[in-house]
């Protein structure tokens, strides 16, 4: 498990968001762990910093066993000093399912730029043509009320919609997504906190739950005909979005040696 | 044409409101004017009323000569007195291609409850899963630079994000679809009407310029194998829009016998 490995420590960000990651990270593992390899990942993967010491980072990756439906989870921190003197941190868990299931993944994404701006993106990715599959739109987020937690945070006043500056991110999540800046008042991280404990806490707890029980269940049957055009949509979907998502960035923030070895060995698992 | 024709009237509706609906009708049958075939809607199609008259609508159908890439273009607006004094009108454009493109289709749709309250749905609907298909996204939707219109919009203090209570028609529309509700102040309906006049206009007529431009053209070639998956998505999405759109509140606002007559006419000419 991932108890004693650098992933846990989740710094530099504040108590109620170090909790939130914390609780849902060992959920996952505590409910999912007799289905999970250990950790194999290279110990500068897991924990890793750029030269002068400005950014930091920690990767937790586990795979799922071959009689799994889990393919693998993923539990990320980033901080980075700003050039402007504040830093940004990135923390991140998802889960991918393998193509025994057409289940959903999971994903939660905390982008903190300031003391009192965060973004959030929490979702149970799908992994249909969902305009193709109303069937499964049903099954996986009309009779699970999915999308009962994105209006609970919408009428937050401090919440306010966020749209990725990526069309194909904003392609690939769920009509339930919650995609979301939160915009504290300047000089009351406070009421971030606040918001964080009593509404992001629990509303990602409420997804995670969902996922675990109706998703990482694995009780769906895909035929074999169907396996192939699943993980071809899977892998594709996993290689742009790391392309996207660090592609970029994490050359620019951690050096190119660094940004090699760590998107390298996280590419190899995701193209798997 | 249909500058004769009883959905021209727009009627109900604010000027700056009716001058958009009837500008974008004439564009479209100008540009696409020896594409299309005379309309054959019956007479009690293209208008018709329930029995008190609290409730009155209109539909204009245009279908493609077997040449053009346009399958049809619809117009249509609708009036229904409400219980508590006001009225709901609601107007909309839509064009259709057929399978020898697969170029996205054209939609515009405003449902006005008040006065000072609007909804607006702008769009070109992707008819491919943009997820497995990102050359598709850029060609459409990122090369157009089909965003900007949506974030033009969403820095007007008066337009607030729209989110439709059914996941199924979230889910099919673009990660450019503009979906927002324009709310005035109450009692001030002459800024919603400015805001039809200076911000709506001009972006509903840059949409469907871009969608005569780069869809309604027909460049693409799609592959006799790839015709059969388009024609599926698209029938399905069409036969689940009306459904969604018109299924349950059409009896309710017409009447059974005058909803039959016109939705039979609309879904036969929809699932050809």
């Amino acid at each position: 498990s991932s108890t004693s490995s650098p992933i846990m420590e989740f710094p530099y960000v504040s108590p109620p968001h170090r909790d939130l990651m914390v609780d849902l990270l060992s959920t996952v593992e505590t409910r999912l762990d007799s289905q999970l390899l250990p950790s194999t990942l290279p110990p500068d993967v897991q924990s890793f910093q750029n030269q002068s010491g400005t950014a930091h980072g920690s990767f937790h990756i586990r795979s799922g066993h071959d009689s799994s439906p889990i393919d693998f989870i993923l539990g990320s921190w980033l901080h980075c000093e700003l050039p402007t003197g504040g830093a940004l941190n990135i923390t991140s868990l998802s889960s991918y399912l393998n193509s025994s299931t057409d289940a959903p993944n999971f994903l939660i994404e905390l982008i903190q730029s300031s003391s009192t701006s965060l973004i959030l993106i929490l979702d149970l990715p799908p992994r249909k043509d969902l305009a193709l599959h109303p069937d499964y739109l049903r099954t996986f987020y009309e009779d699970t009320k999915l999308d009962a937690p994105r209006q609970t945070l919408e009428i937050i006043p401090e919440v306010k919609p966020y749209f990725s500056s990526s069309l194909y991110i904003r392609s690939v999540v769920s009509p339930t997504a919650i995609t979301v800046r939160i915009e504290g008042d300047a000089g009351d991280s406070g009421r971030l906190e606040e918001i964080i404990k009593q509404h992001l806490d629990p509303i990602a707890k409420q997804v995670l739950g969902i996922w675990l029980d109706q998703c990482a269940s694995g009780k769906r049957e895909v035929g074999e005909s169907e396996r192939a055009g699943l993980e071809n949509r899977d892998k594709l979907i996993k290689s742009k979005t790391i392309e996207i998502d660090l592609g970029s960035n994490f050359p620019r923030l951690f050096g190119r040696e660094i940004a090699d070895r760590v998107l390298g060995t996280i590419q190899e698992i995701f193209s798997k």
